[in-house]
């Protein structure tokens, strides 16, 4: 039986323990329409037409935007620095500024002609989640440290996640200082003319020097939009293969050579591509492979081809499954060539293990999303992120938002106000809730 | 029975007429390795790395390569002038000025990293057979005129034998106007800013501006080489016909989008290629098909392809051959948008009527090969050239050369000093003879 001595203590152990599960942010209010102004502003930086956005690494453009990164931080009180590669860090120091600091962020580089919010939502939005957290008095145990990494596409030096790379890593100098846009310019070169003038050095960042990272991203499917669910938590990244293949024939006048007789490269490519469809075809929930980018050379109306550059990108969940569909589809390529005779070579760009998010930020971030009564779906992120590379080194999460029809790095990419105030809302609890952790 | 008078007359009468089938010019010694060098210092001229020749119409490097070319002609004693568009014409009055000139060119611009001898040995080719004749004291009747062609390959403005066409009337002021190049600079710009301010107008260039029109160039296939004949007569030139095709998906991230939802233009413009190498292997002998110039748009290894932009270009003898192919090749192409869902676009950019040799002309070069006791062979020239648009309006005719392997439009375009040594001869021959018909 009971006695009144135990049910008070009950009662007040229930209390504590209640109070520990909804250690509770103050009441914040996200300011969507000052985020979605910067995204635009931010989106005018952009070497072409609006609404479609091409910003390239330490490309005049990129400069500027990094101005005005800079400017935004700094105008919400956060201290801004930068490594050499242009990795720029907002920090809002803490009450324990020893403690590891809880980061936030994403890229704000783009692909040519992509969209608005692939990278930069990630960036902008935790700056709106720290702006809204002061706004209501909030005050950060462990500093919150906003990264915008410095390029995450492989639009200029056809590398992914550069920025994220060198931060933790698993890019050295020596592999940067190899490193040659399409031009011919030279990733070192380029950086300089940005401004970054520090010599390179190896990064070399503690494993404990982030409690955790969490970045904000749209989804870019179709999953969350199709289920009507407005956030989704990410378990698991899929690592991705990127591979350059090249065929080169003779060539000759259009006019001159009869069918029978021409080595032509872009039939050898055509072919290709079709096998390579009919390959990911066999298991087509899983596998991704993508031919995005070609280049016919000498590219003449009035020549036959006499080389095809194509890119070779595929991606799975399953590192084993993702190797085989490489190594059928390189096999059939070599194929092809014998066949058409033409000459083939094939360059490994790079290959990447898949990443699991931390159970702990992914716990957090269900909390905070019971905290604002926002449904929430747990998913695989097919595309990768600057957090496939932050999780090798420090507890990782991330947040999706829906955006409209799953589409991503084209114009008319979109995610609603409403969908980016949630996204932010769970978002901000979620670093406040890792700052007192 | 005949009298002694009617037996001198008859002698006589011989010796005239003999005289005249064998009208002879004095015996000229070409100076093969001046024009080679000539050769050589024109590839210089160019974007790219020598022997690969870019000089694209009203580039710095054509503009160098025009005042080089100015300065030889004045140097050997011709009297240079230039239309609006830049044909220049180096002129060698003869004893009866007045008379339809002789004329004998071909053109200086190139593709993409193409070859040393197309085009520019039809122009320093007939330098050096006027140089060759001035040094043996020939005194020409009619005036022999070189024309260089300011432009003849589409490289540049998309359009073939731009030119000749200007120069006879089948390119009017109007379609000029309306050219852009891929950078979308107008015709019109990059004309003045090579220079040539003068106003463009009509060319109102008579029927009987010229008496003849002879073009020397290599044969740009292997059928002479093949044979081991050093010289080919054109009697006929087959007719081009230059489309292009553009197909367009909404593109998507090369994550996410799973294979089976794609739309992807890049495999229909696979598809079609693949499709139109079947089409053309029915007759392969006489149609030519050809996808040269491939621009697959965003270009970026994440990103499913957009948009794909191709050239078709056909060629055939028979002008309803080549339709009927470009009928189905069409046919096909959309065929595959709709079974892909990519929406497609079509451009014809010029289809142009096959152009038969004037036998006349043909008859002269003929005779100038048994003067110098050269085999040749008559053929059809399947690439297209200047001469078949001066043959629209003058008596026109082309010696071929063989050049190795048949290769042209390739940096390892050759030409043998020999070969060019009895072409050379020839022209001059043929021009010398025209001069006094
Ligand atoms: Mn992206
Ligand atoms: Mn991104
Ligand atoms: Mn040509
Ligand atoms: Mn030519």
């Amino acid at each position: 039986m009971m006695t009144f001595q135990m049910l008070c203590f009950l009662f007040l152990f229930s209390v504590f323990i209640l109070c520990d599960a909804n250690f509770s942010v103050p009441y914040i209010s996200v300011n969507t329409e000052r985020l979605i102004e910067d995204l635009k502003i931010l989106g005018q930086f952009s070497d072409g037409d609006y609404p479609g956005i091409t910003r390239l690494l330490y490309s005049k453009e990129d400069k500027a935007a990094r101005r005005y990164l800079i400017a935004l931080f700094e105008k919400s009180g956060l201290s801004v620095s930068w490594d050499p590669v242009g990795n720029i860090f907002a920090r809002w120091e803490g009450s324990d500024p020893r403690a590891p600091a809880v980061a936030s962020g994403s890229h704000f580089d783009t692909l040519l002609n992509a969209g608005l919010y692939d990278g930069t939502l990630g960036v902008l939005g935790a700056l709106e989640a720290v702006r809204s957290l002061k706004e209501v008095g909030f005050e950060p145990k462990k500093s919150i440290e906003i990264v915008a990494f410095t390029s995450e596409e492989v639009s200029r030096f056809g590398i992914g996640c550069l920025g994220s790379r060198y931060l933790v890593g698993s890019l050295t100098v020596e592999e940067l200082l190899k490193l040659k846009d399409s031009d011919g310019v030279s990733f070192e070169n380029a950086r300089q003319s940005c401004g970054y003038i520090e010599k390179l050095r190896e990064s070399m960042i503690a494993e404990d020097y982030y409690s955790a990272f969490v970045e904000l991203h749209i989804e870019q499917y179709h999953i969350l939009e199709d289920e009507g669910v407005p956030i989704g938590l990410v378990t698991d990244i899929a690592a991705p293969s990127l591979y350059t293949i090249e065929w080169k024939g003779p060539g000759g006048h259009a006019g001159s050579v009869p069918s029978y007789e021409r080595q032509d490269p872009f039939l050898a490519a055509s072919e290709f591509a079709l096998n390579l469809e009919q390959l990911v075809l066999k298991d087509p929930k899983n596998t991704r492979a993508t031919i995005g980018r070609v280049e016919v050379y000498p590219g003449s109306a009035g020549a036959i081809p006499r080389s095809v550059r194509l890119s070779l990108d595929i991606r799975d969940i399953n590192e084993a499954a993702r190797i085989k569909v490489k190594e059928q589809a390189l096999e059939k390529a070599a194929a092809i060539a014998r066949k058409r005779k033409v000459t083939m070579e094939t360059l490994h760009n790079y290959s990447y293990p898949p990443a699991k998010m931390d159970p702990r930020i992914v716990e957090v971030i269900e909390d905070s999303c019971r905290a604002h009564n926002f449904s929430y779906l747990k998913l695989i992120s097919r595309p990768f992120h600057d957090s496939l590379f932050m999780a090798t080194k420090f507890p990782t999460g991330m947040i999706f938002i829906p955006c409209k029809e799953g589409k991503s790095h084209v114009p008319d990419e979109y995610a609603s106000p409403e969908d980016i105030l949630r996204g932010v809302e769970v978002l901000a609890e979620t670093l406040a809730r890792l700052s007192y952790q």
